[in-house]
C-alpha cells in the first residue's frame, strides 16, 4: 500500500471493492489548533491550554472540524480520482480528539461501489477514511460518498 | 425563533424535543474560498474562478469543509450547550456548494434526546443544523450527536 505523492489519476472504471490508499503526514501543533478554533470553533478547550484543563476534553484539543480539514488535505493527495475528490456527503465521528504534537495520516479503503443508472458516465463510490495519528489511534472516521466518472471514451 | 447571540446556558434538564436555534449570518467571498483551499482543499473548483467554469461545480464553489466550519462558527454561538458545542459525530451532506457572496445562517432542531444510564449527569441530544444561504437553499445538512450535561445538583 503506497503512499500516493504523486498518483496516476483514476476513474470508476479503475476502481475496485477494497481498494486501499494511504497518504502522508501532517503534523499538528497546538499554534495551528488554536488558529483554527479562533477562526471556526472559539471554545476554551480549542483555544488555551490553561482553559482546557478544566473541561471535557481535560487539554487542548483540536476542533473535530480542524481534524476533518486536513484529512481533506490529505486525502486531496492521496485520493487521485480524476476529476478530484467531490464528496456529496457522509457519516462522521470523532472517537478521540487531535492533539497538539499529533502525527496524522489517513488510510482509505473503498467499501461500496454504486454506477449511476439515469448518467451512465458516473457513479458513487464510498470510502472509509481512518485519520489516524502516531500510535495508530483513530481521531476521526469519515465514511463519505463521493463523486467518480468513467474514463472518456 | 429568536437569534441566541447572548443566550443563557442551558442543560440537558432544560431541553426538549423539538427546541429550535438560529444563528445570525456569515458572509463568504472569494477570498474566504480560496485562501481556506489553499490550505485544505487545494482543488482547481475551490481555487480559482476561471479553471473552476470547466469543472463539475461550474463555478468557484467553497469547499464543503469550509461550510462545515463556517456551520460550527455559527453554532457556537447560537447552541447555548452549557459546556460547549461538543459532536461524537453525526451525518452530513452538501445538497449545494456555498458560493462567493452567500450569506449563509444555521437553524437547528432538537431530533432526538438520549440519557446515558452509565453517567446519569449526561447525555446525548441529535440536532439537526441545516446551513441555508439568503434564498433559503440548503448548502449543508448536519445531523450532529452533541454531548448535554445535566445542571449540577
Amino acid at each position: 500500500m503506497p503512499t500516493n505523492a504523486s498518483p496516476k489519476k483514476i476513474h470508476l472504471d479503475d476502481i475496485t471493492l477494497g481498494d486501499e490508499f494511504l497518504s502522508s503526514e501532517y503534523h499538528v501543533d497546538a499554534e495551528q489548533i488554536i488558529a483554527f478554533a479562533q477562526q471556526y470553533d472559539p471554545q476554551p478547550f480549542h483555544l488555551d491550554e490553561t482553559a482546557a484543563k478544566n473541561t471535557f476534553f481535560q487539554g487542548l484539543a483540536a476542533s473535530g472540524w480542524h481534524t476533518g480539514a486536513i484529512t481533506m488535505k490529505l486525502l486531496v493527495e492521496s485520493l487521485p480520482f480524476a476529476q478530484g475528490v467531490i464528496g456529496a456527503g457522509g457519516e462522521i465521528s470523532w472517537p478521540r480528539p487531535t492533539r497538539p504534537g499529533d502525527v496524522l495520516h489517513v488510510k482509505s479503503t473503498v467499501l461500496e461501489i454504486a454506477e449511476s443508472r439515469s448518467r451512465p458516465n458516473r457513479g458513487i463510490v464510498t470510502v472509509e477514511s481512518l485519520t489516524l495519528n502516531q500510535d495508530g489511534e483513530v481521531c476521526q472516521r469519515l465514511v463519505a460518498k463521493l463523486l467518480a466518472f468513467r474514463r472518456p471514451a
